[in-house]
C-alpha cells in the first residue's frame, strides 16, 4: 500500500488520565518494525477490561494510552521477517499472543504465551521497547498489545490472527475477547458435558441480559437479593446438592467464593473468568476442595489465539456459534464516550464502533 | 464362630476426653445388626487424624470414643443381609465408604459416598442410630465408622474391603488411610506424568523422613527456614517458573497457599491432602487461577475404597507399591499412648500396633 513505510496520521481515542473522557486525537502511527504488523482497524467493541484500566483501578495501567482489544481489521503493512500475514489480510488482533515457540506455547497445556508479554505489559513494542503511537512526538502507550481504539494500530506478529476474508468484520471483532473467553471457559477449561447443571454468576448487564440469556439456553434466573440465605446455599438447595460447573464472570472475590461453594461435593468445578480488582483475594475453607471441588480460572477461554480464532470465525460462518446476539449497539469512534456510558448504565451487552466514516 | 450373635468383651483404647491419655478398657462390642460386620482387628496403625480428634481441635469430635481408622483384621460375624463378606474373610476397614448405589458412587466422578456419612459423622451405626460399643452399659462413640483401636469393632458393610488372605495384615493395614491417600493424590487427583516436577510440602516427620524420602525418589530437600524469600518464590526460582504439581500434606493453610503459588503459570496443579484446623481458610489472589493454576483436594486419594483397596493390596503383593518402608515402629495395643508420643516427637512415620498378644 501507498502508506507502507510511512508514518500514518489517523484518528484515535486517547485516554490521557484515569476516568477522564477519552479524547479523539490525530495520532501518528509509526511503520511496523521487524516482527510487527500495522493493521487498519475497521471495527472495535468495548469490553469491561478497557473500562477497568481506564478507571485507574488497574495498578499496571499506563497513561496516556490507547485502549481497546476486541476488534477486526485489515493488514496495512508488515515489518521485516513477518511471513504469516501480508497486506490485505483480514485479521483479528489477539491480546493473548501465540508464538508457537516459547515454553508455554510448546507445553501443550496452556494458551498463555511468554514471548511478548513483558513488552505488552509495559505498553511498548518488543523490538525497540518503544511505542509506535505518538502525538506531535510525544509517545502514547499501547494497551494489551492491541490498542484497537485507533484507526491504525501496530501489533506484534504473534498477536494477530488471519481470518476468512468473507467474515463480516463488524461481527467477528467480538472474537477478539468476550465470546471466545466464555465459550472456551465452557469447552476448554471446564469441559462441560451435555446435561450438566451449570451456574453463571454475572449475566452481563441486568435485565436486558436476562432476555438474551434465554436465547442462549439459560433456564433459571436467581437474584441473590431475593433470598436471606447465602446464594451458594440457595443454589445447593435448588439443585439437590450443588451445580456441576460454575462460572464467575464479574470479578468480585465474594462471588468467586459463592461460585465455588455452590458446586456439588465430589466433582463440582468452578471457573474464574472475571478479573478482580488489584490486591483482592479469594478465600474458602480447604474442606471445600478436599471434598472434591476444583477451583480454576481461564484467560481467553484457554484458546490458542492465532491457531483457534480463525477456527472460531469458521464456526461462526457455519452458524455453529452465535455472535450477532451479543451486539446491542452500533456507534462510531467519535461516539466512544457515549459507548462507555452505555456499558456502565447497563443497557448494553456489546457496542461495536465503526472506526472509519 | 462361637461368638457370633453374642456380645464380645475385649480390650480397647478409650478416649474419654481430649488430650487425656487413652485408657485400655474392657469394652462390650454388640453383635452386628443388619448391614453390619464385626471385625477382629489384628493390626492398627496410628494416623494424624486420630491425634487431631484426640487433641480436641476437631469440633466434630465426640467423647468418649474409640479412635483408629488404619487397620486390618478378620471378619468375626456378619449381620442380616450382608453378602459381600463372610466370617473368616481378611478385611481392611474403610473410613471412606463405597455403597455403589448412591448419587456419589454412581456418578463415576468421585470416591465420596453418601450412604452412611450421617451416621459415621455422629459416631453411631445407621441401623438404629446407636453405638455398638459400651462399657457397663454406657455407650462409647464410634469414630470415622471404623474405631480400630479395639480388638473387635463393628463397621457398616459398605465400609469394609475384602482383601487377599495371603497379604500380611501387619503391613497392608496401612492401606486403610495414609498410603492410598498419597498414591491416589498423585495417580488419581493430580494425574502426575513421568518427568513432571513435583513439590511435596510436609515430608512426614522431620529428619527421619528425609532419608526415607530419598528411597522414594525425592531429589531435593528445601527447608523454608533457610531462606528469607517466601518458599513459593524459592521454588519458582529453583524450577525455572514453578512446579508442575504440588501436594500439601500438613494441613496448614499458609502452606496450602505456598503450595498453590509455587506452581507453574499455565498448568501447575496443587492438591490439598492435609486437613486444616476447623474454621481456617485458604486464600490467594484470583490471578493465580486465571493464569492457569488449578487448586484441588483429595480424600482417600480419590480411591473407591471397597473396589480399589483390594487392588492396592494386590499391587503390594506384586511389589509394585511400597508399604514396609513407612513402618518405623511396632508396638502393642497396651503401648498406644507411647505410640502417640512417638508420633508427636517426630521420630516415627508409622507405628503399627499388634492388637492381640
Ligand atoms: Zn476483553
Ligand atoms: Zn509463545
Ligand atoms: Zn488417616
Ligand atoms: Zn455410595
Amino acid at each position: 500500500m501507498a502508506t507502507a513505510g510511512e508514518v500514518i496520521t489517523c484518528k484515535a481515542a486517547v485516554a490521557y488520565e484515569p476516568n477522564k473522557p477519552l479524547v479523539i486525537e490525530d495520532v501518528q502511527v509509526a511503520p511496523p518494525q521487524a516482527g510487527e504488523v500495522r493493521v487498519k482497524i475497521l471495527f472495535t467493541a468495548l469490553c469491561h477490561t478497557d473500562a477497568y484500566t481506564w478507571s485507574g483501578k488497574d495498578p499496571e495501567g499506563l497513561f496516556p494510552c490507547i485502549l481497546g482489544h476486541e476488534a477486526a481489521g485489515i493488514v496495512e503493512s508488515v515489518g521485516e521477517g513477518v511471513t504469516e500475514v501480508q497486506p490485505g489480510d483480514h485479521v483479528i488482533p489477539c491480546y493473548q499472543a501465540e508464538c508457537k515457540e516459547c515454553k508455554f506455547c510448546k507445553s501443550g497445556k496452556t494458551n498463555l504465551c511468554g514471548k511478548v508479554r513483558m513488552a505488552t505489559g509495559a505498553g511498548i513494542m518488543m523490538n525497540d521497547r518503544k511505542s509506535r503511537f505518538s502525538i506531535n512526538g510525544k509517545p502514547i502507550y499501547h494497551f494489551m498489545g492491541t490498542s484497537t481504539f485507533s484507526q491504525y494500530t501496530v501489533v506484534h506478529d504473534v498477536s494477530v490472527a488471519k481470518v476468512d476474508p468473507q467474515a463480516p468484520l463488524d461481527k467477528v471483532c467480538l472474537l477478539g475477547c468476550g465470546v471466545p473467553t466464555g465459550l472456551g471457559a465452557v469447552w476448554n477449561t471446564a469441559k462441560v458435558e451435555p446435561g450438566a447443571i451449570v451456574a453463571i454468576f454475572g449475566l452481563g448487564t441486568v435485565g436486558l441480559a436476562f432476555d438474551i440469556a434465554k436465547n442462549f439456553g439459560v433456564t433459571e434466573f436467581v437474584n441473590p437479593k431475593d433470598y436471606d440465605k447465602p446464594i451458594q446455599q440457595v443454589l445447593v438447595d435448588l439443585t439437590d446438592g450443588g451445580v456441576d460447573y460454575s462460572f464467575e464472570c464479574i470479578g468480585n472475590v465474594s462471588v468467586m467464593r459463592a461460585a465455588l461453594e455452590c458446586c456439588h461435593k465430589g466433582w463440582g468445578t468452578s471457573v474464574i473468568i472475571g478479573v478482580a480488582a488489584s490486591g483482592q483475594e479469594i478465600s474458602t475453607r480447604p474442606f471445600q476442595l478436599v471434598t472434591g471441588r476444583v477451583w480454576k480460572g481461564t484467560a481467553f477461554g484457554g484458546f490458542k489465539s492465532r491457531s483457534q480464532v480463525p477456527w472460531l470465525v469458521d464456526k461462526y460462518m457455519k452458524k455453529e456459534i452465535k455472535i450477532d446476539e451479543y451486539i446491542t449497539h452500533n456507534l462510531t469512534l467519535g461516539e466512544i464516550n457515549k459507548a462507555f456510558d452505555l456499558m456502565h448504565e447497563g443497557g448494553c451487552l456489546r457496542c461495536v464502533l465503526k472506526m472509519h466514516e
